[in-house]
């Protein structure tokens, strides 16, 4: 069958590998039908990995996707032939003293699916066939737009992001970054009820997907510093920030414009940020950090499959898995991407 | 009367001035007993200020006091002459936005004694006599040790950290910086039932006292950086740290060693710092700013007086008020002095 | 000018009073336009009070009103002749300790329009014009729908309720009692995130506007009993209960039908209860009283505004101000009301 | 060896039974040194049980017990023969969905040594010797008091109690019922920070040992009715009450003397309680059951380890195993008995 496999930087094969076994007890088997195409996957394609992580051996990219399911173990409960799927990628151990308290996403033993982080790598799900544990399931019914559950992963992500903010009635939030995660971070937070969101970004064509997702106002950073600055006025204008972008300046404003004791949710993933202490310490200013998702993963699928969240402004393309190298280089395009997809033929 | 007045930086004066008035409704005179020099203070004696606050005018210094009432104003209820009180050097405007929030030490108008950053100056309290609002007396009991009342303020800032922290029931605390903030933090969390305190600084001198006032582990940060590594072992072995040396290093160090969802509450004054926002997002890292107090300065007092906390280990000398250059001079020395106070004659 | 003035029970006139007085400074008159009929005003018409407030005085009831501004007072700003606006009918002092903790809601001296709590009696709004301190009005847009505007009062009330219960994302939600609070707390949920909200009722109108409102589920509980019981399965299924009924049966269903950890909300006023203790320890329930509102009436007026949340169909008649009594008649019977208002003509 | 078995409601005989099992792997065997009789186990002892839970078959009582490792089982680390270790009666699934929230407390498939809410039951800790998974032990120092150490279980519901009110700083608090449980949280209480702790009972003696484990004042109901009404004096006087009785008054008294956002946890079991729900509305109370406990049982052994919590007051008397039923007599005595053990001879 095809998969979308990394060989090295910049060598991504759309080759035949050995079909998906048979579903042990416990496991099911999925046509995987959409993927999106994630920064962490760029990051692989490009310099092949992050960090201290490199991919050391071929691993197939991917942990978005959906599907349909094409054969069921033994002993799983509540999943059948043909049922459509949102495949969460992040499998916790489960007995470890983060996942016995509540904290499955610090698990000390997680497998994440499209991962080099352990070697042998957790192979991706950009494939035609997967086998895996029924619990990375979540059943859509039977009319979900599977490119749209698809996206689940990353709304995931920002619900998380946006659950730990608390309570968000009457708060005036600002998101910063405005690709898939701030889109998504912006329809979350309205659908948990801010009273005013506004996006800043650097981009044009960001910001309008931004609007689409529902900011109220946005600021494009370039043009129009002054917006951003007059956040700043007083003590600070802004209950919540949500920093997706990773980028340094964004994190700097943010302790600007934040009110005492306003938040800062940090969602991106950025380098070493020289930050204001003295603002911190004097405003109360309290910043969090806000890492994947646990149990967010079933809700944002389910919001998806209701159409409480719309995430379709955000889908730039969707490109048959074996143009995956294209899917990859358009993805990489920020000016004309926001998420691009592959998809596998129905089996 | 007398009073310890900056003129400029290095021109500290005890000089006489004008007797202070006698009370308004609604206040009461005060013969100041006790003062403890702080911090601020001494930025003030050697650099005439910090950041971008600069003393304009001849100022009193001082803000941490105690004394006996010696004149009671008319309306004032539950202080007569002779009682015994802690001094609030604090007066927030009751009515702006945040003081409505019960966020009285965010206040947008507030009066502090002795600090310059309001022109004309809130004149310290370094004052053989001082008039002021009742409401910023806390009575003690008649056998209040008038020494150690004078540390109701530094314990109140301490008090405040304490408690955004919530719950320390079963926790294991680092507190950085054993000057007399972190001490007293490290004697506050030990009130509050943390479970290991665990005290870092690269002073022994320092980790004596921090040790007499609670802490049941110390690290010399250069000898044993082993130890704090440590720290570090997994994704993390701390609960809570409470940062009160505003060193760089110091934060930093929080970051490695707190574990997934640990809580940094940064006390301690410093300079910009270089955070690694990867671990903070990554293990969902919590940094909180800490300032000030607000009904915290009453439980300090109160504490103090009941004995509930004892910060004699943190006294090193009380010196007469006409010698109060040589006192600011000592206090300065930070591997002969924590808190220096003067104190001024009985009335 | 005319006001809708309970003299008595049962003796509700509409009757001339004295032109509302010119607005002093900081204070505005407003031509109140339309006013809801709530259940503490039935509560006074029919039975001169409730618990042991009685009406000892003429008092004009009402305290859910909007209105066009006729005259503004010196020293106001931000509103003018003309401007829309919703009437905050609390006033909190701004002065005792519980205004001071952010807590205006428990003002030890609040004044609240409509109330007979205080004597002289706190005159309602149900008058043709008001005189009021600006602080109690939100401008609302050039557009504004006042009737809609005028259920910004009751919304206020549900808001507080949601914000108290904290983030509800991938929460399920049961509502119980669904009279206009009800129905408003199942938009305010929604609105906040809330994944599954299922209402309950003796009524089955009443649970048709619940489900015009937002809730994914109803039960009727004369009908369907086992519905509830099937909610408790387990160790129970519900994570947050927000009761509005006041009703005792109520209260009791959700002590069974929340999980551990679960949040009961309590809304609706209601007798003496008697409640299972033991199951409140064992499954370690949480129970929150919710008073009224206090920042969140100008949320609440906004939402509406904006569109946010459409109170349109609790709306069951807006009847002419000289025809109050047959408003409240009508408002008074369950069967056929939900959300009755008077309406003044424009001045 | 020995066990103390009941057989029937007053049937309880100390009686020979099979020696405990070499320890398995992962398991250790334990010489059970002294064992605390708690209401729970009374119940048994005259009732045969409580609520819908029947003794159905012998079963050993007793789940607070101290001992000494006498077998050590393989891949068991950190514990050696000789070892002093208090024993935690519980342990959960690990597995269920509450024990992956971090509320172990709340397993679904809970196993509780002495407690027949199982069949077959789970046998109780007052046996000669026990075998045990490892993980129900905590190690002690060698100088452990193992008397003392008997008692960590029902600290560690206390302070299970404690935590979950949060901070308490500042804090006063009132503590009713002044049983073994009521003086452990007043003592857990004063570790924690209360400002000031005020126990009430029917009883002297009770109270006695109150005012020996940290209450600041009692208040001898009987005697004294009005100390508790001025409690409530204004809008109330207490910010957390933890309710120790099960005693409807007690719990209703709570109700009327906690300020407005007060907090009263219950950790006293008992009946139907008829509450002011209007109180409880109008005042914002919040009310939080308290269960057992999870991690605490740890810290609770280690604090009575370090001598942090001494309760030593408590211990009215250590009876030899073989003197069971004497023991049983003496507990249940309450104007003789707070806290009654029994002990096994050292093996």
């Amino acid at each position: 069958m095809r998969a979308v496999v990394l060989h090295a930087p910049k060598d991504l094969r759309v080759e035949e590998i050995a079909a998906a076994p048979a579903p042990a007890a416990g496991e099911v088997r999925v046509a995987v039908s959409h993927g999106g195409i994630c920064g962490s996957d760029l990051h692989y394609y490009h310099h092949g990995g992050f960090g201290t992580v490199r991919v050391r051996e071929p691993m197939a990219l991917g942990h978005e996707v959906s599907g349909i399911v094409t054969e069921v173990g033994s002993g799983v409960t509540g999943l059948a032939e043909g049922d459509r799927v949102a495949v969460n990628p992040s499998r916790p151990c489960g007995a470890c003293e983060y996942c016995l308290r509540g904290l499955a996403n610090h698990c000390l033993d997680m497998r994440f699916n499209g991962s080099a982080m352990r070697v042998p790598h957790e192979q991706g799900l950009f494939r035609a066939q997967v086998t895996l544990p029924a619990a990375q399931m979540v059943k859509l019914s039977a009319e979900a737009d599977l490119a749209l559950a698809a996206m689940s992963e990353p709304l995931a992500v920002c619900l998380h992001a946006v659950r730990l903010a608390g309570s968000l009635t009457g708060k005036r939030v600002v998101v910063s970054g405005c690709g898939p995660i701030g889109c998504l971070t912006i329809a979350a937070a309205r659908h948990a009820g801010a009273e005013e969101i506004i996006a800043t970004d650097l981009s044009a064509t960001a910001l309008g997907a931004a609007r689409l997702m529902g900011a109220d106002r946005t600021i494009e950073l370039s043009q129009d510093p002054e917006a951003l600055a007059s956040l700043g006025a007083g003590k600070g204008q802004v209950d919540v920030a949500f920093e997706c972008s990773g980028a340094p300046p964004a994190v700097i404003a943010a302790c600007a414009f934040l009110r005492p004791r306003g938040l800062l949710v940090t969602v991106g993933l950025g380098p070493e940020t020289s930050l204001p202490m003295s603002a911190i310490v004097t405003r109360e200013l309290q910043i969090l950090g806000s890492f994947r998702f646990a149990p967010e993963f079933a809700t944002a699928a389910r919001m998806i499959d209701a159409g409480r969240i719309d995430p379709r402004p955000l889908l730039t393309r969707v490109l048959p898995a074996d143009a995956a190298v294209s899917a990859f280089e358009l993805a990489s395009d920020k000016t004309r991407a926001m998420k691009v997809q592959i998809s596998f033929p129905a089996p």
